[in-house]
């Protein structure tokens, strides 16, 4: 028994879902899960296949980044985790992925369009993309940076991160968080689906419209408003 | 015991097809059984994923969308559903979904033009998109209104919902329905996947024509008309 | 014990093996498998899910497409098997299916051009589509017609039933066959995967080339010709 | 027990790993070990389906493509695996299969844009598409000549087989290769995954650009360089 127990276990099922979800190929994927009081993360160990993990596997991690518990080296994204655990006080789990439609989406550096409902039940704006890093970030502490991007990408657009959970960046891949772990898992399987859709909408009409205000405001608010009415 | 036992039953086996077809992600679908003799219906609870269903939990709602019994709320869509029942004398199943490819369509807010036999084999015209709802309607009571923006654009094209079993609301997703909610969820199927056909044959030939006349008739007819021989 | 039970057994397996290889939503397919000797073949019930059928189910019909033996009804494509059956001696087993991507090429009405060696492995010309009936052929004996229009497509093209194993009819979808009901399943899914594989060809450069002559000689010679060294 | 049981048993295991991982139709292809002390490579039987397949079944034979010990003809493509173990003396595994992405880009005749990270954390390079070969190398002996258009293409280019480890063939299928066979399937799952990114990409923005030169540099040194921090 630890007091890094309930995070540990928290992370390790969050992880095994990524593969379930088909989110992930081999081990191109993390999910962490942070315990606000004690000020730190369990988060996958770096490149272990998804079916070797076991709770006690998960590292603990600090805000800064720093291992304060574990045999296996972390998650070579740990130090993103971090900067958005600091930064960020109401999230409790992140999810990263290399989801296929969604990379896809950041690979041609777009935001994803807000085409329909499936989009607006979860966010009211275009998913954003984070524009690739410039050298000297790339060049200096790489994923302590990507953590970086992702805020100035959302302070630079007066984004809320509790409103939207999930972001691109450029050519790389999704990051999505939430209040837990399972939350952040479940916002990147949304994310797929989205993207997904989004690809085919342009294909099938090139021109499609963004969704109506009208309706991105109806349908995020019965999920997520004051008077929301989604679920028991 | 209770009279209602047949109908929760009914709902219960068919939403338990909605995710063994791959047609919804999470909770992105619900169906409902009616009982015309009752005057009501059973429905799937919001936000319950389908492994944790039982048919005790499927909500029985009359067609106004007043709960008659059940400790659960219904689905956000029932409003939906209840509209449909009520002015639509006879279906005795209406099934939900956000699949993928008819999602797509909805987002481009075209109807999916009728290509080959797979399609007439069902409907004998392009499967209808509704146009999104005005901005009274949807401040309105919007799942109500959803429901006669169903109606409406069945009256203006003409159709009948007795052969057309099938609509997709513009920017939103696709209704079905038919005798049985067992009939709803196959036409969700067949939708989805002529949806998926329809996209392809655009993409292989952007000018493709639509199917002719004669075999339009000639196939549907095979399965539906007054000498068909289809089936046993 | 009948003298029927070989074929109805090798139909029945051959049937099971529709939805194994995903070719198949519901009903969409059927496979027959003849005897030579006696004249006739069996066939799967019309309408019957895959899951419901047994050997005894399958229906034996003769080559003029007479029901000679089960208290089923066949399968609504029986005419055109038989026809095929009837003109073509060196055929043993005939499939039938609506799968996604060779469906989606019939419905653009075109040929798929042979792009690689997966389809020179398998024929040495562009798999063709069959144009749609005339109103004639539509109105008159419908599926009995459409064993015409393979025959006639394959008559006009100077092709040979016996190395090119498959066809697309136009608006419609693919029939395939060979000596054995095994054979024809297998061809089945070879033609879908090659439909795929052009479709994204086409996708990623749009003036793809065919495949040159003398590639399309060695691949198809290695797997079929008189020193073929494929196999055991 | 023989001497050639590790390489029979790797081979096998890793001929298993391919309808796993959704990279091949019926016997659409092989996986090969070698031996470099006792110069050879176990392969897999040609035509055998992988669900028949056993470790006695693996076929030994040498880097002139000789059989040396075997009761089953060994896979068609056997010379192309003996010819590029003779000249690239540090891989130990071969994968070739017709899996549907990379097929698709070889009928293309297209190398694979760099467009991600995900590319990037196995290569530094687009991935090349070795021309088809000319008509007097087809008509000669045509799998020794497919290894030497491989190796060709490599050193046309300048690429060095133990950084870029795979290939396309033009109008053909994929190879792959590594230190063990089990990374030879590794890089093929890894190609399939590319190679759809990389053509939903263009499909998303036609004019995507290629990743740039830091951020190729900085993945690809993270997983792979002398101060790599990628796995434990």
């Amino acid at each position: 028994m630890s007091k890094y127990d309930h995070i540990q276990e928290a992370a390790y099922e969050a992880n095994r879902q990524l593969p379930k979800l088909g989110l992930v190929l081999f081990t191109f994927g993390n999910v962490s899960a942070a315990d606000r009081d004690l000020g730190v993360f369990a988060i996958k160990p770096s490149g272990v296949p998804y079916s070797d993990l076991s709770p006690e596997k998960m590292v603990i991690v600090d805000f800064e980044g720093k291992t304060v518990k574990g045999k296996l080296r972390p998650s070579s994204d740990t130090l993103t985790h971090a900067v958005l655990y600091k930064h960020w006080p109401n999230i409790g789990g992140i999810a990263h992925t290399h989801s296929t439609y969604a990379t896809a989406w950041a690979q041609s550096q777009r935001d994803i369009p807000i085409f329909g409902t499936t989009h607006a039940d979860h966010n009211t704006v275009d998913i954003p993309c984070a524009p690739p890093m410039n050298d000297e970030m790339i060049l200096g502490d790489y994923e302590y940076q990507t953590g970086f991007q992702i805020l100035n990408a959302f302070r630079d657009r007066g984004l809320n991160y509790e409103e939207v959970e999930m972001v691109l960046i450029g050519n790389h891949a999704p990051f999505t968080w939430g209040k837990t772990p399972e939350k952040a898992v479940y916002n990147s399987a949304v994310l797929e689906s989205v993207a997904q859709m989004a690809y085919l909408t342009e294909q099938i009409r090139n021109d499609a419209p963004r969704l109506k205000d009208s309706l991105i405001k109806k349908h995020y608010e019965r999920k997520h408003g004051p008077h929301s009415y989604y679920g028991q």
